[in-house]
Formats: structure tokens, sequence, C-alpha cells
């Protein structure tokens, strides 16, 4: 029945979830949706096609829930197979899943090719049209699915997903009876949290996982200073960090620590307790690897030191051995929309960030919305609006809202940034002190710690009640 | 302090409100702000002054209430004016007042002189941006206004600015800690009512305010169409209705059909228990006096019947006597925009409507959404999305919100669209059947039934239940 509900909407394909360990043996359709592109103007009347993935193996077809991951800013493959979790629920819940995929991300881009060419066709890219896409779609299939008009549907989302989870619920409430927003910094927007709180958790992560492993890192930043006040330096450096293309001058020199920068922000966010490949492939507890490249005891020079850090960058992206040459210009997959997010920070999602180098262990840099502005100006030909995410979506005063959980790792850097303590009764926060980055949402491992695994519980415990609550009022 | 505020907006000018019988000795302040175009998209950065009354009289400053009228489609003063009940319970409550104009109408409009001009000047006006508009101006009040920071807000309106203070609290529940809804229509989207609902409340009305009134009304139909089928028929009819424009041909005489029976959905509207002027002067119980004219018993000839409907329908529009001749493009008070309101059922607000000449005192006419489309199209091009308004704010389903009073008259056609039923503990309908269109938004009168006595004192005991909640939150 999902099938012929696809088939309306264009291809089927077939295809299979890998995840780390082992190949999944669902089957997954994928479809495409005919939505609007501009949902809150009449005069653009096109449509795109958004992708979306189902499946339906152990859904019970007579009001059977709906998992309803809200896609964020990458190829919806790719978080379908990193969110585990609704895959290993939807037995016991008899649900259908459901990934949808993010406008201008992965295959859904509204003016195909065109999308990314300028501020007139970025236009739509938008978190409030992310939503609408959401919620059209899933009334579309409400009415055309059989089965599905009473299905109670429960928003699933991690990181910017999460974000988008609690959103929905909080402005789409007919459309979804709860949302579980995980590692959702919605409280990362101007004047909620200090700037420095997400470099901090960063350095905390660094510090307890290896013996003087954030000082090393502290001093790293001088020392590439140094070094790279040279033309020799600049090519020992991009020889000992096996850089794919040469360093030749100061900015480049910039950019090479900005890209060192993000890699330890990336590790902190992938700290899994197992080996697992999100942003790369990494092994379990990557910091802690990291980490033995890096602590020098007494004062070494700058070369041994960086020798030390290239190593350490080296676990993070030639874990498998098979990169030839590491590229400043990426620090994660490529199923993540950068560009697009990017475009996305430079309008909407203005998220103040800062260092101090002393809480931290990064170059001392203020948050500058002023230089940041003029950067969104020059590259995209808009400015950003730092108030209107607070306005839209209730920055700090969400107790009125019902039904949504907060889970958070405590070695997540975005956790700085999320719902962290209880609001209600029905909107409640989940702390996991040894998760990384929306560890909830993945497949289950032998190697989980038992925070992860009662959070999972407890998640399960509330779409439960959820689902019973919807099954009264209809 | 409230002045200084809006000086730093602009011009502030200071108005008197008159009301139907006394001039009220408030002072108001016209304010501007400068609120973006377009809240949903970063293309058109630009901004527009929207106009906002302002009267601080009664306010209690360190956090006194702020009541905020969530205007609707006409001029914000012609709003205020019929709004008494604000300024009524502002005293009692030590409340700020603030009647907020919508976008596109009176003086804000986004483009001057420009913004009706064709469909790209329109493409902003849509009930979301007008929301953000006020979510907006609040916030940049609260941040303005020493001692509103921690104010609570309540909104309030009337018909679709009631249909906007309710999803004002649905959708911006931060920003309003309830809302009063009256008379607002929110389920006349397609699928929710009846299509033929509003026009039998309508028939109701002059079914019980006198003898045949309705059956009267039913046969004048049929006598239009015999008579205006000859030139002389026609002269004869823009003769004794004292047209401004003689009729020529059966367009014109469809016209004059279409503007009758406007006339006397109006009258059903404004139905009032004394003397007032809201769409028109008019006495007290005005359909009785209109039905006076309409009480033939034995069949009358087409002359002796169209004779009396011109008699009623003067009561509407010459009741004080100053009216040289009827204008059949007008039907109500040139304060209400009545082009921005059909550019917005054009798009967003498809409210279908049918008769059947059975149930109602009407000619028989099918919904046919089709046909509208197409006039939407050649008007506006422009396309009405009849799904949208239900899934964007709802539909039936809104019983996850909280705080919002909907209050109807039994006497208002629009009653047929509105929530007459208790949703939940805090989602609240009240009824007051012997009202007509938001009669309990208007100043209290002597002649008052006590149905609207009630549910104003109800209304104002939510008001202060909702402030309770607010200062202990706080």
């Amino acid at each position: 029945s999902v099938q012929n509900f696809c088939v309306l909407f264009i291809i089927c394909l077939v295809i299979i979830i890998f995840h780390d360990n082992n190949i999944h043996s669902s089957l997954l359709f994928c479809c495409f949706s005919l939505l609007q592109i501009d949902h809150f103007g009449f005069l653009e009347d096109g449509t795109f096609k958004q992708r979306y993935l189902v499946s339906d193996k152990h859904w019970h077809q007579s009001g059977g829930p709906i998992l309803f991951y809200t896609g964020n800013e990458g190829d919806i493959t790719w978080f379908c197979n990193n969110t585990g979790f609704m895959w290993e629920i939807a037995e016991e819940l008899g649900a259908m899943l459901v990934f949808a995929e993010h406008r201008y991300y992965g295959e859904s881009l509204p003016f195909g090719q065109e999308s990314y060419s300028d501020s007139k066709h970025l236009n739509y890219l938008t978190s409030e049209q992310a939503l609408a896409d959401f919620a059209v779609l899933i009334q579309n299939m409400k009415n055309m699915v059989p089965g599905a008009q009473n299905s109670p549907v429960i928003a699933v989302g991690g990181s910017y997903g999460g974000m988008l989870a609690a959103w929905f619920r909080m402005k789409y409430p007919s459309v979804v009876v709860g949302a579980l927003a995980s590692s959702a910094p919605i409280w990362q927007f101007p004047g909620m949290v200090p700037c420095g709180a997400f470099y901090k958790i960063v350095t905390q992560d660094f510090a307890k996982s290896g013996h003087n492993c954030d000082a090393n890192i502290r001093k790293s930043w001088k020392a590439i200073n140094n070094i790279s006040s040279t033309a020799s330096g600049l090519q020992w450096l991009s020889e000992v960090f096996s850089l794919c293309t040469s360093l030749k001058n100061k900015a480049d020199a910039a950019a090479f620590k900005a890209w060192l920068q993000e890699t330890w922000v990336n590790l902190a966010m992938v700290d899994y307790p197992y080996e697992a490949n999100f942003l790369e492939p990494l092994p379990r507890w990557p910091i802690q690897v990291v980490c033995k490249y890096l602590s020098f005891d007494s004062p070494v020079s700058d070369y041994q030191l960086l020798h030390g850090v290239s190593q350490a960058a080296k676990v993070y992206y030639n874990y498998t051995g098979s990169t030839s040459c590491l590229n400043i210009s990426q620090t994660a997959t490529g199923s993540l929309g950068a560009l697009g997010w990017f475009y996305q920070a430079c309008t909407e999602m203005v998220m103040p960030m800062c260092t101090d180098g002393v809480q931290d262990m990064f170059e001392a840099d203020e948050w500058n919305f002023q230089a940041f502005s003029d950067e969104c100006s020059a590259m995209f030909g808009v400015r950003p609006r730092a108030e209107w995410a607070g306005t839209v979506y209730g920055g700090k005063d969400i107790a009125s809202h019902s039904n949504i959980i907060f889970s958070n790792g405590g070695l997540d850097p975005w956790s700085s940034g999320g719902v962290t303590v209880n609001i209600s009764a029905s909107v409640v926060s989940i702390l996991i002190p040894d998760g990384a980055h929306h560890l909830d949402l993945r497949y289950r491992n032998d190697k989980d710690p038992p925070s992860v695994r009662a959070a999972r519980a407890l998640e399960l415990q509330y779409f439960r009640e959820w689902i019973k609550q919807a099954k009264k009022v209809n």
C-alpha cells in the first residue's frame, strides 16, 4: 500500500540500508512528493520533488504509528543509515518509518542544479519552509495511504534535525503527537547561552581523554603561527600533515588552523564508545586515540608538537589508511550539505560562538556579528537576522508546549545550546553523560554505556504514552 | 515612556476615539514600527512601517499586562473604535492597550501606493506574515519600553482578527499568554463545516425577526429575475432602489442580486440590540426594522414585493437619511479593505459557501472551487490553496493548545465556522445566544442582553487567570 502511494508520486526504488556492522534487511522505498516551493507566498506557484524514504515492513496498518525523521542538512539516506534507533523500535511499536529529506539537500533540490546558483534561488531554504514540507507530506500520506488517516505521527531528529523535530511539534501539534529532539541546540541563538560554552565542552572532552591533551592543543596554535611565518615552514607543515594542496601564505595558514579547529570539534561530536563511521570512519573513543599523540609532558619544539598534532589529525582523517592526502577544505562526510548550512547560518540560524584560549584550548576569538553579517552579504547577498529564530521558535519560553523529549550527550559540544533541564511534565530532558552527538539515535551496540540504554528505554516509554494519548482522542 | 518608544519609531500623533454615544477621553498614540516585508525569506530585505495605536493611561508600568488587538482587514482606528471592551477593562487590569494594524490595510502598506499594483507586490499579504509582524512588534516593545519586559500580553481580536488572535496564541505562545478570539470562524475552511451553514443562520435571523420575512426574501430573487428581463424593468429597479448607477443588462442584474444578498448577510452580522454604527449606521435590532417592509402575507406582485425590498435595503443603506443614492459596488464602511480581503480569500482564506434556496432564503448556488480558482487567477494571477489553512493552523485538531477563548454569537452567521464547544479546560467556547458579530468586543450598553454581560465577565476572569499564571512563571 505504501508502495502504491509512492508510485503515485513517481519512481520507487528499492535500496538496502548498510550500517556499521551489518546489512540491514529491511527494504526501503524511496519516494518523491510534489510540494510547493513557497508555502508562504502565492506568486511562486511552482512545485518540487521532495524525496522521502519509507519502510512499512512492521507497520500495523490500522492506526499503527508513524515514526517520522525530520531530515536535516544532508542526504537523507545517510541520516537513515545513522538512525538505527528508529529501525530497532519499529517492530515493537508496529510503526511505519518515514525519513523525509530537507529541501535543498540530497536529491530534494527545488530548482535542480540551479538551486544554489544565487540568493534568488536560495530564497526558499528556511526552516519554516522545511517544516511546512513535512506537514504537507504527512497530510498527503494520511489522505492517500489506506489505514494511515488515524496513525499518530512522532517526529524524530538529531542535531538540526532534532531542532526541526521539536519545532515541528511546537508549530504543528495537530500533525505530530510528540517529538524526540536528540542533541538539538535550540538555545544556541543570540542571548540565550554564553558564546564560549560550546568550545569549553570540546576542550573538556580532550582534557579528560588523555594526559595534557588539551594543553598541547592549546600550545599548538602558537607553534603553527611560528612555523607558518616562513615559506619553508609552510612547506614543512604541508608535508607533515600530508596536505593535498600545499600552504602558500598567511591566508592558507589561517584556513589550516580553522580546519584543525573544526577537526577537534568534529571529534568531540563523534566521540562514540565503539568503532563507527558517522562524519569519518573512526576507532572507539577516538579522542583517546588522538590524545595518545598529544601527551607531551615537558616543553617540546614546535616541530615535535606539530608532528604530534599531525598524527592526531590523521586518526580522524585516515583511520582506514586509505586516505592519500588531507584536504583542508573538508572536515566531514560529503553527505552533509555544508554550503546549504552556511546559507542557513547566514539567514536564520545565527549561532554565536567564541573562544578565549583560557577556558578553552583555542586561539581567542570574539563573536563579531557585524563581521559575520558582512561575510554573509559578500557570499550570498543576504544578511542574517539575529533575533528572528528566538522570536519565531520561542527562545527559552517553551513551557506551554507538550510532548517533547530533548536528549543530550554530556560529551557533545552541542549540548551547550540544548535543553538540559525538565521544562514541564511533558517537555522533558534526558541526559546521557557518556554520550556524544545523538548517540541515542544510533543502532544499539554492545559497548553502549548504560546511560544511553536507559535513555532509549525512556524514550520508547514516552512514545508509547503519546501513542496511547492519541488513540484516546480518536 | 510609551511616547518615547513611539518617537523612536517616528511620528506620534494624538487622536481621540469616538464611539457611538460619546467621545472617549483617553489619548491614543499613533506609532509606526519598522518591520521586515518578508519574514520568511531573506532575498527581500526591505522594511515597511506598520502602524499601531497605543494607550498607556491605565498601564501599571511594572509588569502590568498588555492587551494587544491583532488587527484585521481594515483601518486599525476603526477596529479600535469598535472594540470598547478593551477600553473598559484597561483600568481594572492596569493594562496597556495596543492596536496593531494588519499589513496591506489602513496606513500599513508595505509598498505604499504600489502595494496592490500586482501579484508581485501582493505576495507578502498572508496571515503568517501578519502574525510574524505582531510577534516582532511585541518583542520590540518589550525590549524598548521600560517595564514592559515582563508584561504578559493577551491577544484580542474579532472576526478575521479573532482568527489571528487564536492563531497567534497557537503559533507564538511565548509571545502571548492567551487569546480572546471573538466571532472567529477558524473552521470555515474546506471539509470542516457544511458549506450551507452560514446562509442558514442568516436566514434564521430573518425568519425570527418578522412575519414571513425570510419567505418574502426567498421570493424576491425570482421577482428580480422577472423584472430585470426587460430594459424598462431594469430602469424601474434602478429607480425604486435609488441606485447611483442604473442597471443596464443581465450582468448588472446579477451584480445587483449579489449586492442584495451581501446586504442581508451584513444585517445578520450587525443585528445588535441597540443603535450602532459598525458596517453602516443602523437602528437597534435592525433586522426587525428591515422585516417590517417584508411581511406580505398573501401573494403580491413582483413590483410590490421589490418595492418592499427596496425599503428594507434603505434601512441598511440610508438609516440616517443622508444617503442620496445606493452604490451596488459597496456594502459596508470604506474602513474595510475589500480588495485585500479578496486577495486573501484567493490565496489562503478559502471559505466554501453555498446556498440551496430551501434551508436558506437565497438562490441555489453550489460551491465551485474550480470556478473560484479561475476567478482568482484572472483577477490576481494567483490560485488559492484549499488545504493549506487546515494544515498550517491545525484544522479541528487544536486540543493541544491552551488559553484560548472562542466567543460566538448565536445570531452571527460566522458562528457557523466558529468553535462552539469546549475543546479542553483552557481552550473554551463562550456562547452568546442573542449576540451578533463580536458583540462582546463592543462598548457595554444598557440594552445589552444578559448573555453578553456574562460573556464579558467570564472573559475578564480568564484574562486575570492567564495574567496570574504568567506572573508565577516570571
